[in-house]
């Protein structure tokens, strides 16, 4: 499927409104519930969606732009969002997403990205050659991949509550 | 884990807006990609909600609540929905979507269900027997289920897109 620089910012503008309409105001019980150690609730999702603003998607971005002489990306650590995060609510997590979001769209957005810049490359420390338009797919396929995280830690509160009906839903016993 | 109605109801009520957040205005290729025959697209997702809200969920809960002699639920047809939902558009399907949950939300909250009630029993078709709260609890499961089918769905657009990502994203695999 095609790779298209419009449509994937129509999906990465809208994430911050979609969280905040699945999670603002619901009981504490949805927000915290996970699915074993080390494993991401919905807070934990809030939160790792923003450490990826703020330190992979756009910083990585502009060293595929700048082609220096180091184009090497940093390792990403998945669990370092916790200490950033920590003591912040939900309501105010879900500001900072949205507003660290809106600046970086803004900012993808005022690059205005030709096809030639979008196959530029960088190196990724563990997968190698890495194109800024699959830097960008990724972005949105990662955004939507932690929604369906979140929806499915979710509904795993119920796997039991649910009785019989929990061999029709198969998100209920999906990793 | 415990079924709270309160928590339920929070859930239900959040899914028309989580939906629309996500789906409206997007671009037409986000909304219409599926994973194959007979799979379900983003459209399909809000369509075969609709068609729960009209045939399932309040109906059900209806029958046993009546407590008359014949608690056997129909077989509920998941592809049934194609024929009721044929030429709308998306946003009359967000709000038709909307409006249905608001008036089964109301309806819900309005029983002001005792424990004696959710406890109360009838018969599925292939599961045998089931109570109300198993009922309301599989419907919000069953929310949270299309949610993370319909960003799944959205997400393996960029399968290919993604590179070599794709080993990290278990999302775009995942059936």
């Amino acid at each position: 499927m095609d790779f298209q620089l419009d449509e994937a910012v129509a999906v990465l503008e809208r994430t911050p409104d979609t969280l905040r309409a699945l999670l603002g105001g619901l009981p504490e019980a949805w927000i915290t519930a996970n699915e074993g150690p080390e494993t991401f609730s919905a807070f934990d999702n809030v939160c790792h969606l923003i450490h990826g603003e703020r330190t992979d998607w756009i910083p990585r971005a502009r060293i595929i732009l700048a082609q220096g002489g180091s184009r090497r990306f940093q390792s990403y650590d998945r669990f370092a969002q916790a200490g950033e995060s920590a003591g912040k609510s939900l309501p105010e997590l879900l500001d900072e997403f949205a507003r660290r979001r809106a600046e970086n769209v803004a900012t993808l957005r005022g690059w205005h990205l030709t096809d030639t810049e979008l196959a530029l490359e960088a190196e990724h420390p563990e997968l190698g050659v890495v194109t800024l338009r699959q830097l960008l797919a990724t972005w949105v396929a990662h955004d939507l991949g932690h929604l369906a995280q979140t929806a499915r830690v979710m509904a795993k509160r119920y796997r039991e509550a649910v009785g019989p009906w929990r061999r029709y839903l198969p998100v209920l016993d999906r990793r």
